[in-house]
């Protein structure tokens, strides 16, 4: 593997190639991580998620800027939902992050929804993973949404910051998304608009009501991404729960929950592989879907048929 | 299986325990299925979905009185995305729609999450199959939030209806969530607040927009739920879009690509049950965890030992 070698050696494009054949899920994925995992496990994986149009990309925005000047290499994942049907990105709020795009200290990446459910993750996992090999000592993983995709994601994270806005209703929609246990920080961004402190509160108060006793309280930052007001502040508490993590065995912990994630994710994507585009190419399958769909059959009848050939 | 006898007789509580059966995922679900599943594909099964606020369970509450003063029979399944991590549901909008409680023509069930990535779809999906048989004519799925898990949710559907609202800002952050393509039908609900003509307009656009060449021009409603304004008109633009299906072969393509999803969650389940409930109680999976996170051994290299390991 040349490209390993390369990239090991700091060369940005071999890493960009790399991560392109992470993303197509390339056959070669297996060789290149079994190389690369050894340099693997330095970095500090900061994951962003929120709903969309909190502000999230111009904060990372700031934090880049910020982390710049304290001279860290930062390596972003900018995790874009677009369509599991066009297969394309919205790019629009990328463009202002291009500003660092001629630093070396930076690499910002933007990945699309891959074809299924979990594919995103897994190419998004293996990617942060390149980018620690790399050398980045921070990687920021921004994801926009409050969906069960987003949380698996986030779960790829050693510290998660959940951002919301001054809440035009009630902060409860946010709860009712079911991403409050995630988070380690909350950001409250927009805070120069109408109701940020209520907003604050509301979300102290259903932290306080959460039924998981926790050793680590969140703490809750108002930020202004504009014009960067409380950037600092957020990245001390990032430190700071890092520093939480580094006690004990916390750290070992999530990371042990990150690697059970990914050899899931390799399992079923080996699954996925050879049972189920076998069958997609099998004519007897289509002819098993026609009975189902006429109600000779039963799915579930099916499958057991079906599970029986594989044996 | 005494149950589904009951139920197919028309006993409502052995509906709500068959029900209960299939979001436990019981291993009795193969039986019951196969014994139900000829009494299945009649019902038109829709799909309401949308970001967090945007007035959902009041139109499908409205929905729901409008189609039983015409004496239509109708299911209704609540998704709850609530956290994956609690188990628990928030039944707060729920409240609003047990006005209907009492009417035996209408069966409401709320579902939490799963626990992993795709149970919630593929519950979602053998309730809708169980409310079919027990010959509701319409099903109704609501389903908060825009991830991929909601859009697996509304693969489930024949039709599905993108809810929206006069957007605060604009509506690219709609179209970010990436969800346009899976609209039959646009509402713009809260429609009496300002800058409603304005996000139809920006709705018309964007669908224009749109790579997709598609026989079906989705159309655009305004409604009021909080009055019940547009209510029959969205009415009207389903059965049209219910007409349109059943022309050619449109709905059988649907009703296989249906199939198709319900097969592959039950191969993926069995696999999960199988193979990875086993890793997780097994002492020298726990080893393999430590060596790959003391950088021993790589995840991919762990996975091809492991498969080796299961042939």
């Amino acid at each position: 593997m040349e490209l390993v070698e390369r990239m090991l050696k700091g060369d940005r494009l071999a890493l960009a190639k790399l991560i392109t054949l992470v993303e197509n899920r390339s056959p070669e994925i297996s060789n290149i991580m079994a190389r690369l995992y050894p340099h693997t496990g330095k970095a500090h994986v900061i994951g962003i998620t929120g709903a969309p149009g909190v502000g999230k990309s111009s904060l990372v925005d700031k934090i880049i800027a910020s982390l710049r000047k304290k001279d860290i290499k930062i390596g972003v994942i900018a995790v874009d939902p677009s369509s599991p049907f066009s297969g394309g990105a919205l790019l629009g709020d990328r463009i202002r992050m291009q500003s660092h795009a001629t630093d070396p200290g930076v690499f910002i990446r933007s990945m699309a929804c891959r074809g299924h459910l979990g594919g995103l993750a897994f190419a998004t996992q293996d990617t942060a993973l390149l980018l620690d090999a790399f050398g980045y000592e921070i990687i920021l993983i921004e994801t926009v949404g409050v969906g069960q995709s987003e949380i698996s994601i986030a779960q790829a994270a050693d510290t998660t910051v959940l951002v919301t806005m001054p809440s035009t209703g009630d902060t409860i929609q946010v709860m009712k998304a079911g991403i409050m246990e995630i988070g380690d920080i909350f950001v409250v961004n927009k805070a120069d608009q109408e109701g940020a402190d209520k907003t604050v509160v509301e979300l102290e108060t259903m932290l306080m009501l959460g039924t998981q006793t926790r050793d680590w309280t969140p703490p809750i930052v108002k930020t202004i991404a504009s014009n960067g007001e409380g950037i600092e502040e957020l990245w001390d508490r990032i430190q700071g729960h890092k520093k939480f993590l580094s006690q004990d065995s916390r750290l070992k912990e999530r990371h042990i929950a990150q690697i059970k994630g990914e050899i899931h994710n390799i399992i079923a994507e080996k699954l996925e592989k050879r049972i189920w585009d076998g069958l997609l190419n099998d004519a007897r399958f289509a002819q098993l879907l026609e009975k189902i769909e006429s109600r000779e059959l039963d799915p579930y009848t099916a499958v057991e048929a079906l599970w029986e050939a594989l044996k």
